[in-house]
């Protein structure tokens, strides 16, 4: 995707379409984003992060984006932006603009007659879209992904390659979504029933809103009656597991590797750190933080970052310690004793 | 899956076919299963989790599902049965019974001339069937899907769009397999040797016990020598991981996101709570419960109940407390010393 | 891949390959491979694993291959070698070469014509490759496998079905990536502007470098700028997620389900243990081994073993535990207090 030969900008003419005030040679041109680590003196990189500041000192860049403390204070053109990373995400979009797919279906792909498929739409080789699925106009639908019946993709959606949605799913506009993400497969629905397990028909569906990223090999299960929801702007990264009837509210983001249980609401605006999870038939209010490898297994009702990792140490401390923690409640109960037996002695000596 | 129009059946003609006692008016009719929440009048509900009485109060359901200690409680026509999510569970296949697949081969399927295909065996669009594989009567193999050279898969299976089986798995009657699910794979057998790892060849195989059910982007490795074995009636929910040699025991039911390593025995009808993991070489007795978040490093040998997850907190109180584990082992030291120094002064008294 | 008829060897004509030292009756001839558990009289085992000891007693393989300090304390014909799991990885290689691919590319492959093509590689049905990918001598493209635009595999790749890679990325040689793999999907770069989130785009690739093996549904995201890199022998078990920018040491090793966050740095021969986590920007010293189920918030100087997961325990000690953990900062304060106390009446005594 990294455009070889973006033709260079500007920093004025980068200002003049995005906001922001340069310090320095506003005539400097740059054809490129870099980091500051491996920026040549045609490109421009940004800093954002405190953990990067020496080399925001050493940096090769022509010009670098920061935020509002740092102005003036470099001897390198800059351009100084409120949000540096956002203002940097929006110069990297104007060097590298998605690519574009040639509109036409693969003469290699299958696809079922009674399906429609919007104008400009591409499909890759050997990818199969069933019977009444509605491609919106501009989708791409990447190599080898399944389309199943029913399921309804809004337009200028973006199917990379080997994806499957399985049958009567709904997605928004503008969707991406990663190779190997699973939308609709089965909830995890069994009964005991003697010694057996019985499974539960899983009836509901996936709705996926507008603009939703979902990573690779992220995993949505269909609901099992009412329909499993991921509202607009939900941002998925890879290796997610969404539980059936799982809700989660507008431009939340979650990082790799979480799980949510069935039938729990996320709230919007959430942020919840890798591997974390949450258990079933939970809540989650709005602008929650979870820490990374955090289980959730109590409602929360109050935005704030909430954390449940074991801290890790050297195993030779870590062996002593976990030891300790295994009779920690009989500690605790040892220095009730303590403290009650000091209680009376001092009420011995008065 | 959801059946647009499935007959509507009368509280009698359900308790005809399942057993359960009426409360109220018998001859309702209702025409699909629903959640207490989202219920219609013509729908019926269950209740079988606390969690949501205020739900089954304020229901709109015609009719509801409930165990023995609610019978006669309700305003509203209800099935009373021992066992209310299982009773639903059927009641819900009742009025969506699976897909029929069309039996056939698609043109753009690729079958190898020396596989054997049962009878009425539907294969999708673009799967691969190598030499040797023999799939059972009334197998669906789903678009995309690959079957390796001698892969058995018996009578009625279910296999999802774009699963891989590598070469010689065996797989029972009545498998589920969802998309992207992979079995057979090489385990992770490698050896140090000089600063190299060598790869440990797995010349095992995959075998499947019949009504397996196996989630999305689940992964199964082949065993290194011998196989490695998921006996009949296990429920395997998605992205979960299963390492070479591992043997699961029947009916046994694992949540998402868990990991099994190497030559690990799981029992018989256990229960593992998503994302847990069990270390390698380990033994679990059956009707163990694992529950979510926890790493077994050790054998089980009794049923009950395990845990081992870090309380989740508000990410101050975590800071503290954490700050807290880190010495905790030298905090039990010090509370020895108290104890042997009141105990001293005791005798000093005394 | 198990052979069925490999040729058998005697003991001899092994040592005579492999080294070692026979004890016992080196003419006797074996066929294949097995475990203790299982072995017939025709095979040969290995030990190197004291918890199969009683195994090793009571094994019907015709030799087994032990380490130096069981030589000659076996009643059966042994092979000794100083590192024998490495030793038996080597004898079943000779019983299991690796499968050889038919040369040739399937016609329901479909190859760009601005592709290069090596000679002897083998490309499987509805496998697809992009214009201007190249495919070094003798790869073997799997069944439904895509092959992004420009991406490069070196000689010997083993690329199994249904993997995806996206476009630039860059492969070395001799490379084995398992089914469901995502190599080059983009990272998770998001940037929040006023209540919305903006896609940072990932203009980065994935280079991988000789000798690497990445499991089953495992993700490599590209980089956001520079590059994502596995250097060379790096082996990667199924489902680990690498996030952008991520560089991973020569020679390293990592269980399943691990998770790398963004841009860290992990050195070369770690060891990284089955679900572990490592949060972003970090950077771990070469040689690190790091346990199961813990989680990296801080960067590692020094080689070493870490480890950070929750010792498990019976559901009814870990609630009493687990709850005074949520307590255990005040607990320290209240042994801090005592101690005070305690000290304070010694003074007074004094």
């Amino acid at each position: 995707m990294r455009n070889p030969q973006p033709s260079p900008l500007s920093l004025s003419e980068i200002v003049s379409r995005l906001g922001g005030e340069i310090i320095g040679d506003s005539a400097l041109k740059v054809r490129q984003v870099a980091t500051l680590e491996t920026a040549a003196p045609d490109t421009i990189a940004f800093f954002a992060n405190e953990r990067y500041l020496a080399q925001l000192r050493s940096t090769q860049a022509g010009a670098v984006i920061v935020g509002l403390p740092l102005s003036g204070t470099l001897d390198i053109p800059h351009i100084v932006a409120a949000n540096p990373y956002a203002y940097f995400a929006r110069v990297s979009a104007l060097f590298n603009p998605p690519d574009a797919h040639a509109a036409g279906c693969h003469p290699a792909a299958v696809i079922d007659q009674a399906a429609r498929i919007g104008s400009g739409v591409h499909v890759g080789a050997h990818a199969v879209i069933e019977a009444n699925a509605d491609i919106g106009d501009g989708c791409s639908i990447g190599a080898g992904s399944y389309v199943g019946p029913g399921v309804v993709i809004g337009a200028e959606g973006e199917i990379y390659p080997n994806v499957s949605i399985y049958q009567d799913c709904v997605i928004g506009r503008r969707v991406i979504i990663h190779s190997g993400a699973v939308i609709g497969a089965d909830g995890f629905g069994i009964a005991m029933e003697g010694e057996r397990w019985l499974k539960v028909p899983q009836i509901g569906r996936v709705r996926i809103g507008d603009d939703v990223e979902i990573g690779a090999n992220t995993t949505i299960d269909r609901g099992a009656i009412d329909d499993t929801v991921i509202e607009e702007g939900v941002k998925l990264d890879n290796q997610i597991q969404v539980g059936h009837n799982v809700r989660i509210g507008a431009h939340t983001a979650i990082a790799a590797c979480v799980g949510i249980a069935g039938s729990s609401r996320i709230g919007r605006f959430c942020r919840i750190g890798g591997a974390s999870g949450i258990a079933g038939h939970l809540s989650i209010a709005d602008r929650v933080e979870i820490s990374a490898h955090t289980l959730i297994t109590k409602s929360i009702t109050e935005a704030g970052t909430y954390t449940g990792a074991y801290p890790f140490e050297s195993n030779r401390d870590w062996r002593r310690n976990a030891a300790s923690l295994r009779s920690l409640g009989e500690l605790a109960s040892r220095v009730r004793v303590l403290e009650r037996e000091l209680q009376l002695r001092k009420k011995g000596k008065a």
